[in-house]
């Protein structure tokens, strides 16, 4: 008995709302939680496909544009140029992806799929298409498209 | 001249569009590009005060909030405890956050922040006020409100 009035006790004292302050309100704040949420989301999905956010939009973006240079993607996605070689070095071990010397500049590598890994991002594909439909639920009364459209502009501000 | 052509050339590659497939309307795509480059924002407003975001929330939630556990605080920014303390010993030894231990549990701290650390979140705020402002502008259009609710649902889904 006494265990249990504490316990409520204790749970009264967690429920008291805490002041945010100005962080509340604040627009930095508040994409940084929905990503937290998101990325923990994404990990527990894609944890028995050991893939990390970051390899799957490269993958995705190969998959889209076959032979692109690493420069481009780097850039396309916002990723450090070094730890994209990192990343594509582990995505060719595991016979996902493969570097080509372009004839045209041979210091230059062209990055495609495998057909292991073209069948791979279909598969995780499936998974993000079941992620953004939970999101969706989560963002329903709001006008999605025009949520979007807010994010890529301050992506690109 | 060569160099010229070549490098307009180059920048005509540059510039061609780059497929993101199915990334280009993931709302997990969208929300991390957009705090990614918010929190690159943020460094270079807060570099000189040498403040990191997480830092700077919880300076916040103290201010607003004198007295509280650290549990409560990890609790309310979804930090993980133990990356907490070593954020508050670091505030500790900065000057600008004090623990007390409980009178009711003596096993529990208590955070305040000094006056030093008091007069520093002043002057933090009025830089992230400047940032929002930023923000806001790239939000032009778009409901700031209703835009700032999306994110919260998201972020509790």
């Amino acid at each position: 008995m006494e265990f249990a009035r504490r316990t409520e006790g204790r749970v009264a004292t967690k429920s008291t709302a805490i002041d945010l302050g100005p962080l509340g309100d604040s627009v930095g704040y508040l994409v940084r939680r929905a990503q937290v949420t998101i990325f923990q989301s994404f990990f527990e999905l894609f944890e028995a496909a050991e893939v990390r956010p970051a390899q799957y939009s490269v993958l995705t973006v190969i998959q889209h544009n076959p032979g692109l240079s690493q420069t481009r993607i780097a850039d396309a996605l916002g990723i450090k140029k070094t730890n994209l070689v990192a990343m594509i070095d582990e995505l060719e071990t595991r016979g996902l992806a493969r570097r080509l010397v372009t004839e045209r500049d041979r210091r230059s590598h062209a990055l495609f799929l495998t057909p292991k890994g073209n069948a791979f991002v279909v598969r995780l594909h499936r998974l993000d298409a079941a992620l953004n439909r939970r999101l969706g639920q989560a963002l329903a009364g709001s006008d999605h498209r025009q949520f979007c459209e807010a994010l890529r502009r301050i992506a690109a501000a």
